[in-house]
């Protein structure tokens, strides 16, 4: 696509760009993606136009790249990358969104997007009293991802032990601040690197936390849970699972949130435990967060909540620069990041 | 243990037991067990004693044989093999048991027992108009296993598209016809070889049966449930549980009933495809029919009303001989057995 321009007022408007260039094998590299510059969109009747000002980067943009099945129809080449993000409206020909405000949704990685019927946003009220960051990590998919895993699927009750993989990451860490915050007799995290343990446990209050970096996580394991775990909630698959199985607690859940070890991969790790679940009468059970979507205000308002209260702490880890998306992807998988990653594209976007 | 010879009335009565010799690795051989004869238990205050008639070979007594832990403690070195079986009993100090009540319960592989507080024994009513070995079978741990595992931990609905693995088996052959009596769209069940699959089609009545021998399992159960699997009840673990996990349906379950394939093996198959449980919002959910007890009049009143009713076909393998318990067990992982196997220790003990 050549570069072109289109007029917005005074302002020459064009729309900046990342496509999928070529399917990954294994991690995202230069070859993945391209950066494409042309013309913005305009804003026809019954659509709004928004300028996007951050990108929220999850593992499961990963998971679109592939050629395979999935929740949703795997991003085709040449097409925009998919990615949930937040922007400001600028022009709109609909009722639901003023000009100025402030809404969340399938942004892409790219600098304008055109909300219509079929492609709604959400308008993030003002009156929230959080900033724009703290909006897109706790009250957008990571955290109410936490809220329903743990409550809902993980159905978490006051007394449980919880173990939590990926604690230091923006899902665990408030998995096991919700379940500190309800009553959990136990809450252990498992983590990579000392650094990150530290955190999970000083920042984020676990009573523990493992760095699977040591090895014989089945073994400690059982040490951090003599009585085993009632309610596992697992972010990273593969051993790391299975570790978990061969502890669970008699009825013990598993809420499967994400495989993120297997996502890189082209060979997926085996489960050797999963027999487990018989002997403990366990349960397992994988989840989208999008099958909450009608019930995302209410975890938005219990969240919200927490965070005024003080009683969850958060940790946004800001990259600046579309170009710099698919870096900031990579930095999941690298255990680089800390907290939330989101990639600012225009930091004139805040909600006032 | 030296043979001694107790008198009971005129009778001269000894016990013949088979013991655990030694630890199995792989399947059960001539050195796993033996059989030993000493005295026979005299019946106590508060005791009752029972000739046991016959025994219940079930998969699960191979993992009792185990040093690892299970859902009941492993079998030690030079005890008897734990099983369940029924008998009658022959003197009571107990007001439950009356002389000439035929009993179910934890028999173990031997001639006689004792009833106590501790080990409890079912009565068989006499009014069911049904033979011991069909009681064994439908109305035993092989039925109400059937029927709760599909019922409430796969939470049947009409409509489901149904796998079962083990289809020719005791209870695989159970689940498909009671998910077929209670409006499936479809029941598909695996099983080994063409005989077998020729069996769970016309005589089960099962829609279509996959031969596992065939391979490219998970292929062709995309042909047999091209909208993909509802509901899967596991009898086997292993390649063919991770074949069905990748042709779940949305929101469809797993109820894990045994890992047959696992059994025998020093080192257990990875399942590579749980992660689909996360794309489809899969349920996969472990149980141990012994949780259900206290439910187990429902479903038995279920299942003697499906026999009666003509709704209900089961086959019984009889095998004569204590002596032979070990080589029944075997049969079961061999793929030798057709319905449900039982081992006639007395055959004068019949429901009159």
């Amino acid at each position: 696509m050549a570069p072109s321009d289109v007029t917005e007022g005074e302002v020459t408007m064009s729309n900046r760009q990342i496509v999928l260039e070529r399917r990954p094998v294994g991690a995202v590299d230069a070859s993945t993606t391209r950066l494409v510059e042309g013309a913005g969109p305009t804003c026809g009747p019954g659509e709004a136009l928004i300028k996007v000002g951050m990108l929220s980067i999850d593992p499961t943009i990963r998971t679109w790249m592939n050629d395979a099945p999935g929740y949703l129809a795997p991003i085709g080449i040449g097409e925009v990358i998919r990615s949930s993000g937040a922007g400001v409206v600028t022009e709109s020909n609909l009722e639901r969104y003023r000009v100025g405000d402030v809404v969340v949704g399938l942004t892409n990685w790219q600098e304008w997007v055109v909300a219509d019927g079929a492609h709604p946003f959400q308008v993030v009220p003002t009156a929230l009293g959080l900033d724009l960051a703290t909006v897109m990590n706790v009250l957008g998919a990571t955290g109410v991802t936490a809220y329903f895993g743990l409550l809902e699927v993980g159905a978490f009750a006051s007394g449980d032990v919880v173990l939590v993989s990926g604690a230091a990451g923006a899902t665990g860490s408030v998995v096991g601040q919700i379940a500190k915050a309800r009553g959990a007799a136990k809450v252990v995290g498992i983590a990579g690197g000392a650094a990150k343990c530290a955190e999970v446990v000083e920042e984020y209050g676990f009573d523990e936390c493992l760095d699977y970096h040591e090895g014989h996580l089945a073994r400690r394991l059982h040490g951090a849970c003599p009585e085993g775990v009632d309610l596992y909630f697992d972010n990273v698959g593969g051993e790391i699972l299975d570790a978990a199985l061969a502890n669970l607690a008699l009825y013990g859940r598993v809420a499967l949130c994400g495989a993120i070890s297997q996502y890189n991969t082209t060979e997926r790790a085996g489960l050797a435990n999963t027999s487990m679940l018989i002997v403990r009468r366990g349960r397992m059970q994988g989840f989208i967060i999008l099958d909450y979507a009608s019930r995302f205000p209410e975890a938005q308002a219990a969240l919200a909540a927490m965070v005024h209260g003080g009683t969850l702490r958060h940790r946004e880890h800001l990259v600046h620069g579309l170009e710099r998306a698919p870096e900031a992807l990579n930095m999941l998988f690298g255990g680089a990041n800390h907290g939330k990653t989101l990639v600012v594209v225009d930091e004139t976007v805040q909600l006032s």
